[in-house]
């Protein structure tokens, strides 16, 4: 078994932007949806495009590796070993309406750890990325979460838009939230979402249900920016399934759990 | 009487760059904010930093022309002759927090109607223009609102953060819109998402309680874009005091009045 030190962050961070930057020269999103199944649930031409260039590249960089990615063959998870666990672009529906909040998220797990995180949003520039142990950086800078309470914070919120019996929960919580804190965002790009939370800009985030291609790179970034990230049960994430997301400041996070009207959810 | 012709909106464009452009050099807006009435309503030392300059700037492109600010002397409002209708900094949590998201919007109005408009987010150097059948401008480039029903759009939510005894009906309607779209977005700057509809980012926003200078010019780039603006029960916007807004493109609109379990509001 490899290290994971055998793998450079660097490599990573620069297939990632390699791949990504596919997204900028596209003028025809809209016209190229496909949709799954589910409401909503959309895949590009591009999710595919983005998502091979993505496997082949991590191929070089560590052959071992499983690859694991939402527009795929997703039966094998993230077990024993190593795993990339990839979103070729997280916020598709934002992509085909051109609302400009869109990434990719891709991290390395080994033996269903978090390992290398990489968030690169094309339209901003702006790259995230963690290794464990390492710190998070957002483009080579040091990132920390915010240190307020929940009332003093923003609430990114995730409405699950594939699970049409998660919405009465969904926005019941989020207007428990929005009373609890300053107000409420909703972006429509989990990824993004939680490096938000690393980069201090919003103090709290859930959603209900999400993939791990979703929250794999994300998390480890929340994590090493001094964050917690978690079921909504406070139990840990796997990432061989989804469940639910919490991620915050600690504080933040420590004041969900105390706030009448809160849901707990595996 | 001037005509408003006698106005270059490239003059008014320059000043709103000029002036925006100093949340550029901003790295204490957390620590420089004061809270005005009511909940999350903050003004930061740049709300009125800019404002000031605008102020100046605007008194020398149409000297006799009133200005009708957010962080000011409102109660003049925009009645008879000229008025410039100026928000500073829409989505000042926003730039408090760091989440990059917030514009200056500055309209001038003649007789109590919308004629040139000019939004601008410093942070993407988005800059969106409209004169009173001219059409409407992103960059320089001609933008036009989407075609798409409602059940095939984003739809743009505001919380009116400031009204606590709207909070149920904001939330109520915004799972009703979201199980009747693709899905809502909550970006926190009311003149950005009208900048949304316009481009056809987003297919429909509301808000239940909005003030003049949050819409002013946003509904001249939305209605030059090809889009419908109202209050939410469908009568005309008045920039002389606050009130509900519905904007979208025209066929969502005339969706959402449709809708079971839509609501009317002045």
């Amino acid at each position: 078994m490899l290290d994971e030190t055998a793998v450079r962050l660097d490599d990573i961070i620069a297939a990632v932007k390699k791949c990504g930057d596919i997204i900028l020269f596209v003028n025809d999103a809209e016209r190229s949806m496909v949709t799954k199944a589910g409401k909503a649930n959309f895949v590009t031409k591009y999710d595919m495009a983005i998502q091979e260039a993505l496997k082949d590249e991590f191929e070089k960089i560590l052959p071992q590796a499983q690859f694991v990615a939402e527009e795929g063959d997703c039966s094998k998870g993230a077990g024993q070993g190593y795993a990339f666990i990839v979103d070729p672009i997280d916020g598709t529906t934002n992509f085909i309406k051109n609302y400009k909040k869109s990434c990719v998220s891709a991290g390395l797990a080994r033996d269903g750890q978090m390992v290398l995180a990489v968030v690169y949003n094309p339209f901003t520039g702006e790259m995230y990325s963690a290794q464990k142990g390492g710190g998070a950086f957002l483009n080579g800078k040091q990132i920390h979460v915010s240190s307020h309470p929940l009332s003093e914070e923003l609430v990114a919120v995730g409405t699950s838009p594939y699970n049409e019996e998660l919405i009465d929960d969904t926005f019941d919580l989020a207007k428990t939230l929005h009373r609890a804190s300053y107000d409420i965002r909703r972006s429509g790009a989990a990824a993004l979402d939680l490096c938000d939370i690393a980069e201090g800009r919003c103090g709290l985030f859930f959603e209900l249900q999400l993939s791990p291609w979703d929250y794999a790179a994300g998390s480890l970034i929340v994590t090493e920016a001094g964050g917690k990230v978690s079921r909504m049960d406070g139990s840990p994430l796997t990432f061989d399934k989804g469940g639910s997301v919490l991620a915050g400041n600690p504080r933040a996070y420590e004041d969900y759990f105390k706030l009448p009207g809160h849901l707990e959810r595996k």
